[in-house]
């Protein structure tokens, strides 16, 4: 059967659509339906000067779009966009193509959904809360816990908490949440990567993991027994070790994911190592969804200078997550 | 003039002494004076199968010792040791050697100190406070502010906060610890490393920097005033960026150190780019001290097993500076 993949490119004003409409000129294996405005990708297309047709897109299509083509389906700006310019006004809009998008994942329409960029500082400008793409499908779908992903060749890190500040990490890692957050990546890695015993390796909180409680008590109190406890259920779990060894090469061989307690823990790594190369992947929803691993790029909007490369992995991504499900 | 190094083996049950002994079947190009017991390190060498004559070192020793050989500064351990096995009761014997240490590097009498991996939390257990060899020469020199920095081969990371948990960090950023650790960086990048102008790259506290406030309100209220005022005193900082784009090639490039707020925001890209070829080197100390990047590795003890690739970087490191002083 056809592979329909439902794309949100972002931030009108970012590379999100400049990435959509260079990744269009390819023969792609799979129908890709872009939530957006058409005027908007018509008018990048020629800034590029690149040929861009949108096919208006209807539940009932089956083909596969030529190369140089998008599905569409039409969502309208809510003011003109200026190329590198963030506008509050356009926030809506945003926000708008998400919730489509999610809608139609929800409804199983599509096979996976892939996300460009937004930039949440100008979402939240506008009056709207928005703590990031991953928190807002969770809340769309009534997924009460997900977990963020970020893949790159030969790494997979996880994460237990992502965009809050620092102060507020420690009072959100509990027992609870530690293992709501272990099972999800267990039974996702099973079922939609296919490994039949994940093996985790966890960071601990503080430097050193501790240090034996000399360093912060968080591994003692919550960390260690909350992986004590999912052993003895069998999952297959090492750590906690410290954040500035767990990416030693003979641990990474034998992780399947590196589960991080927060944002700045485990994703410089991550990004260090697959740089432009990495795909962000949200676990425990009731669909697929990938998205690029990087920002708005405002600066490099309607200029044809923007790296494709990780929008490419995030479709090919899906395309691979949405295959293995089949 | 001969370079003269004190080296610390540091912990006596780990792999400290076995380094030093397997280092000492080279040739150097200085004099090396270990600051151990005599005992130990002639047993760890007849376990490693190694020969090793120690020297008694005096301070008008001149000499280069032929390879083979080691100086030492005899201090006597408090208790046997096992190797793989901490026990407190030497914990004193390992504050003996860096207190010995230390205070022949402030007379002057050597050129650079290099030391090997403590273990923090026996050293704490004995009842001994102890934060990190870099807060103990602090302390023991006077010294109100001092800066670790870990480098490896094309990236130098420096810390803001090192070895406290992450519930204390955000209190620790303060404007004024900020510019006092710029001012000691952008220093001894120009006295120690001959660098002209140093450009440093400063990360963010929260994820991506905070977002403009929307993920924390440090980098608005402390940072970017620090950075601020810094520049218009002529430093040349870029920052606050966040930490995962922040190791981008683009930026590494052109950074001479970049500056992390606390320990596993900058430590894990370090330790996985440089994974045994790191040396951490202690800014503002009234003297040149590097150090192995890695622990005791108690495991390893008296197996021949452990990998000599960090304490040779810092001792030739260590050179490398003291050469540049000269």
């Amino acid at each position: 059967m056809t592979i329909k993949l439902a794309i949100t490119p972002g931030e009108p004003a970012g590379v999100g659509p400049d990435l959509m409409i260079t990744l269009a000129q390819h023969q792609w294996q799979a129908m890709i339906v872009v939530f957006a405005d058409a005027e908007l990708m018509h008018s990048r297309a020629s800034a590029l000067g690149l040929p861009l047709t949108l096919l208006p897109y209807e539940a009932s299509c089956q083909d596969i779009q030529p190369a140089g083509s998008l599905y569409i389906v039409d969502i309208p700006l809510r003011t003109r966009v200026v190329p590198g310019q963030l506008n509050q006004d356009n926030s809506q809009y945003v926000i708008d193509t998400l919730y489509q998008a999610c809608q139609q994942n929800l409804d199983g329409e599509f096979d996976a959904l892939v996300t460009g960029p937004v930039h949440k500082g100008i979402i939240n400008q506008a009056g709207i809360p928005f703590s990031g793409h991953t928190e807002f499908f969770a809340q769309q779908s009534n997924t009460p816990d997900v977990v963020m992903m970020l893949a790159t060749t030969g790494l997979r890190v996880t994460l237990v908490t992502t965009h809050i500040p620092v102060t507020a990490v420690s009072a959100a890692i509990t027992e609870s949440r530690l293992q709501k957050v272990i099972r999800i990546i267990d039974h996702d890695l099973k079922t939609k990567f296919a490994i039949a015993q994940p093996h985790i390796f966890v960071c601990g909180l503080n430097p050193h993991a501790g240090e034996d409680g000399h360093i912060g008590r968080e591994e003692i109190d919550t960390i260690i027994p909350a992986l004590e406890s999912l052993r003895q259920e069998g999952f297959k779990l090492t750590g906690p070790l410290p954040a500035d060894t767990i990416f030693n090469p003979k641990y990474l061989q034998q992780a399947d994911t590196v589960l991080a307690m927060y944002h700045d823990q485990g994703l410089p790594v991550l990004k260090y190592k697959g740089f432009g190369q990495a795909v962000n992947i949200t676990l425990g929803l009731p669909f697929i969804r990938t998205s690029v691993d990087h920002g708005t790029a405002l600066d490099l909007a309607a200029t044809g200078k923007a790296d494709v490369g990780s929008f490419d992995i995030a479709i090919k991504e899906a395309i691979s997550l949405a295959k293995s499900k089949q």
